[in-house]
């Protein structure tokens, strides 16, 4: 945010990431945009095949792209084996982040018993609980809630607003968006037959905590219950998505991605390098084996042993159309017996 | 929330807003309710027919109802086109606000360069951060944080405890709930192969941000991320229910309404007047253009280039029976073909 | 979080809970955990019979089970008709929940004409609005936001970071997750035609306001509107996981629990003891009778009048062999058509 600019010869990046270099090594380029709305000053990228026909016509000062799509191209290339991932550690450079001062806000509430490494930086009224200890250059962004027995580790931000209840264990550098609540109770409850009186549901007190692995995303409004009795677990580098929903005692494997407004159901295991589609469902108390994909809003009802993709639903069609077929489907078996027995008869 | 009395003739109410008045214009009313709880001192309405036989028992002393309905009715009755958008104009009549008394509350953390109009209320524990301009009459509630590079329109009300993260735009009376996050990171990720070491995810920078048309609605703890070099668009008067997720680069079109917990994901582009169901999804990439319904948990795979009303789903069941037809979808497409070579066999 | 030790006797939780004893009445346990992770010093339990096989391995100290899988055990049984519910019950004697002193937190901001009992703990950064009561026992977590004329009973717990908004009434013991919002306004919005300008949504003021049973949860993140006119209702010991959104006017029936991510639309009516299901939907203005189960992501687009269990949406396939199944879908109706035209033709 200061007025200072940032600016990167081509040359430079080539050099910095090892790429490829075709065109004007000394062209100079102050920012990052998209193939359509880049000028001469900016740094651009194809890796879409859908957008390919926009490179044509793009003022981009410099684009990253594919051996392929560079053939015939007449401007400032970056030649990259995978352009999006080249993209992402370009663009970084020209982030400029607000910097937060090591120290503590005058506003925060912190327990005597916290520890706070004098290179974190906490934000107004931020409150921070018995016996948790907050590593160096973690930052805690105003209105965040962390309670008893929690630990920060190095490189953690909190954006703002976040809530860890009690006992979650971050590893290094993770990211969580505001509204997330980790360490919530989960849902346990056990319905009470009392010989006098009407059932009623009685609490199963949560124990266990959360435990996050390094590199993990957090994002906005997500919540990770703790466990009941051992801990909920994400591996390192699992990276969730807004409005997700993870139950108790649920266990990801590393380096899986979640969706927005996917819901994972208690003592639920996922595996690593998974993809799971937004709004998915998966239910409580099964498995799903490493390099599974879910396709958006399928419902996972049982143990998936085999890498692939998987895909529940019926296709969106015009809503007279979808009713006449719907209708159908209440029918579903007694047609196919139907068929069998005309069949039968056929063969007779 | 004074002793003060809100009253309204009759008359008085047929005049402000151009409604035939049939019965007695003296009549006074000091509260809105529903028929069935109405009393004489109420202002009622008759909308949705199947509440019609409710007309004859209400003790409602005023009713906006249809001239259809008001056939034969022997109350106070004020006739309306559209008596629920008529009732909305009139129940507003009857609303006490809390008022908020313009102001900087003494607890609220407030960046030295950011711009607070005179007019505006801010309430306790709120931080507003650097560069970001609060135009008059906005309202911001308690706990909400307001982050670096944004805009507040006048006649803006943050309820309570909302995030505008960074470079949040809205422009004049928009209105949101508690819990709502506007201006989070993307979910921006590019998966990284390095010649040694396992493949891992890197974080695409999110550099763009949101811009709110004026008139919108955003619901509680709903999340609207910012773009990843271009914003995230709401047009004007667009209603956004309660936990709606809408990703990075998302258009909405004006006067487009989305029910609760639906979610829309990266770069989609929804038109004008859309009505979208409650759960329903709408994946990545895709148009839907405008005055397009989608019902409850539909998921809107490809774009739609035709207005109309769109479906996806099965109609709910009896478990058993549902699990005979679900068992049968598994292998519909087989059936299908049999229907084929059985067909192919009766013509032979 | 005292270094204080929680310890029993076997005898003496049989005796305290009415249970048969088997075993070692002597033997001591300081802790809880399950069969899996359980050491001599732990309580553990054996309810759900996917476990019974770890129960010859685990080292636990003391099991709780039932008559059944007590036979030809060898180390100490408390043998329980429901050991579920009863294991729940002696967790609870070993739960170290971090106490709260009775008081007002400094930074809190109360409202001079809001009433807090002596016996009320009131975190950091609360704020309490104008007319609202709080009851004895009632603790407030920090960054929890109270509006206007609300009424908290006695015994209530409100984690930290808890929004209502206004004219919200719990009642005795209701205990609220953090992110929770409870009053927002109800998505009321009618659509105006003016006879001069573009149709435009105006908003339905939204008067009424949540009523909440005694021994109600409440989870994380989610949402309950108040009503338009009447109030939204939560009947005693309703259950919500997180994420849920309930719409304004509905009214949820004693003992019902609902899990994670469901959804309820404006002005239904669920029965008592209801369970439904994760992320599943009911649409506005049906009923839903007492005992009904709904599964997990099914939607419920009409009245239940029947107790039992119901769903809706398809098992989870293959992407490949979906798409088949799916593209048939599509065609179903025309499929039965063809089916019933054959039948006809055969019996011609």
């Amino acid at each position: 945010m200061s007025g200072e600019k940032i600016l990167f010869k081509a040359s430079a990046l080539a050099e910095r990431h090892g790429l490829e270099l075709r065109g004007d090594g000394d062209h100079v380029v102050t920012g990052v945009a998209t193939l359509a709305n880049a000028g001469p000053g900016d740094l651009a990228f194809l890796a879409n095949p859908r957008y390919r026909n926009q490179l044509a016509d793009s003022r981009a000062g410099i684009v990253v792209m594919r051996d392929a799509d560079a053939e015939g191209y007449e401007g400032t290339a970056l030649v990259a084996r995978d352009p999006y991932a080249t993209f992402a550690k370009l663009s970084a450079l020209f982030e400029s982040k607000p910097t937060h001062a090591a120290g503590i806000d005058p506003s925060a509430s912190i327990d005597p018993s916290a520890q706070v490494d004098p290179a974190a930086s906490i934000g107004p009224f931020v409150s921070i609980g018995a016996n948790t200890r907050i590593g160096a250059d973690v930052r805690i962004g105003a209105g965040s809630v962390i309670g008893e027995d929690c630990l920060l580790g190095d490189g953690c931000e909190l954006v703002a607003r976040v809530t860890l209840v009690r006992r979650v264990r971050l590893g290094a550098r993770v990211l969580i968006h505001p509204g997330a609540v980790l360490g919530a109770d989960g849902f346990g409850i056990a319905l009470d037959r009392p010989a006098d009186g009407e059932p009623h549901w009685i609490k199963v007190p949560q124990l266990g905590g959360v435990v996050v692995g390094d590199d993990c995303e957090i994002g906005a409004n997500t919540t990770i219950d703790r466990g009941a009795l051992d801990d909920t677990v994400l591996e390192h580098d699992v990276r969730l998505d807004n409005q997700i929903q993870i139950g108790h005692n649920v266990r990801i494997g590393a380096h899986t991605a979640i969706a927005g407004c996917a819901a994972v159901a208690g003592s639920a295991r996922i595996g690593r390098y998974c993809l799971i589609g937004g709004a998915a469902g998966v239910v409580g108390h099964i498995e799903i084996c490493d390099r599974v994909t879910v396709t958006a809003m399928s419902l996972v009802t049982g143990s998936i042993r085999e890498p692939g993709e998987y895909s529940s639903g019926t296709p969106l069609m015009e809503n007279r159309e979808w009713r006449r077929n719907a209708a159908r489907f209440r029918h579903l078996d007694a047609l196919a017996r139907r068929v069998a027995a005309h069949e039968k008869k056929g063969k007779e």
